[in-house]
């Protein structure tokens, strides 16, 4: 039996880890943690330091090459079969290192259940008929390291929040009836396809990490820094992530 | 100057407090420690007992009445009033305790960005002139609670999810376009007010704490279990809090 721990690490700071994950981590046989290539290396690089802070005992700490999506296949085929591929590896690291099962730790970003497929891809080892328990470990996500940074709420008084994507948003424009939205997976800038008038944003990237960058104010006067601001990050580090929660003023610009 | 600190404590298992929560825990001159009434002297423990856990120095724990909201207003005009006295209190404790300035601690349920209104009433200080930086810790939301207990990922692949109300729920029936949406501060089951067919339910209730409840699976199968057990639920502590996910299937029952 594996009993398989997804332990959310937070998206960046390591104080922000709970003490749950940290017990969670030291309680693991073993620890896989995933190399993603080298733009993103400063993610393993986390990685490593926060098991190098937390761990006291005798957890083993393996890392793996994690499989690579497939650049042009339509976007649900080479999810799926990215999918499959990492359930492979996790797989052949199991039957590696835990042949008599026992406890296995992933470290995963931010938080299990927003926007990571950690739980979907322990399902397919299920379906290959793995003898698993999952359990999770919630951790700070980066929508809550944003609203904290920002010192905001995410709602206005006891209304709804739309947590969506840059590419629904694209597509979709602003949802009906609703005042707040935040943005993740946004690989360009959409909010360059809204009117701006009456909105305000609070955008920000690499939270919780040194390099952390935040701007906000009235969409209108602030897009083109974001842009600016974002592009030049993007050229300095190799890689960016950013999130971004907009608001309908109404006229309280 | 006061220094304000929001601390997020998560939701009711102490084990969720962030690194970073604790350091400013630990960091604060002050924490101020809201009583709120009898009924929910479960929450007023909870508080002392992580104080009790986590404090190592000098920190100052004072505990005050938090004022009772105008049960009959109505709810906008209640909510605002009741904010004013909030902050009404909270600027007799800091003139009574921290007359020179210096840096307070608050202890928010769950995380300060989502439902709550520490964040608003601060701004209540600031607006009656009070020198006031407010810095914001975030920390594990009762939705992060609920998800990681059952196991589930919030959104389903790059989906949109909407984060709402019990009253709003009950208005406005279920929102166009999205297959996900978070039901928080439902005084009631608004649930009931949707045709079940094709929708699966993950609910929790007293999440992260000793009583703990949960049930999931189609809402045409478990609703009524769960309004049940709720009120069974209410009726042995007294309060109770819960949340709950409700996502179409899509024939995928
Ligand atoms: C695959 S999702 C993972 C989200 C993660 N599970 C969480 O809880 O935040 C990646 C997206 O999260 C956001 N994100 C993650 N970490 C971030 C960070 N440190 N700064 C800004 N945005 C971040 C970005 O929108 C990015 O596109
Ligand atoms: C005023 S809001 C505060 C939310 C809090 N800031 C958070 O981050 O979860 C209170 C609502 O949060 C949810 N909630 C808070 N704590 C909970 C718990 N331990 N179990 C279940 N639901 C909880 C319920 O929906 C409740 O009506």
């Amino acid at each position: 039996m594996i009993d398989l721990h997804l332990i959310g690490i937070g998206t960046g700071n390591p104080d922000h880890l709970t003490r749950a994950a940290i017990a969670a981590m030291n309680a693991a046989d073993l620890i896989l943690l995933p190399r993603k290539g080298r733009a993103k290396s400063d993610l393993i690089d986390l990685r490593r330091e926060i098991c190098a802070q937390v761990l006291t005992g005798a957890t083993r700490i393996v890392e793996f090459d994690l499989p690579v999506r497939d650049p042009v296949a339509a976007y649900r085929d080479a999810v799926d079969r990215w999918h499959d591929a990492i359930a492979e590896v996790w797989a052949a690291q199991i039957a590696a290192h835990l042949p008599g099962g026992g406890r296995l730790g992933l470290l995963v970003w931010g938080d299990p259940s927003l926007y990571d497929s950690t739980l979907r891809i322990a399902d397919r080892l299920r379906a290959r008929g793995m003898a698993i328990r999952v359990h999770v470990e919630p951790g700070i996500t980066s929508l809550q390291a944003l609203t904290a940074a920002h010192a905001i709420p995410l709602n206005t008084l006891a209304a709804p929040v739309l947590i969506t994507t840059g590419r629904r948003l694209r597509a979709e424009g602003w949802p009906p009836a609703i005042d707040t939205i935040a943005v993740m997976l946004d690989g360009g800038c959409a909010f360059e396809t809204l009117a701006p008038d009456d909105l305000v944003i609070w955008w920000g990237a690499y939270l919780g990490m040194p390099h952390q960058a935040l701007i906000a104010g009235p969409l209108a006067l602030v897009a083109d820094d974001i842009v600016r601001t974002r592009a030049a990050l993007r050229d300095r580090h190799g890689w960016i992530m950013d999130i971004y929660v907009l608001r309908r003023s109404r006229g309280r610009l």
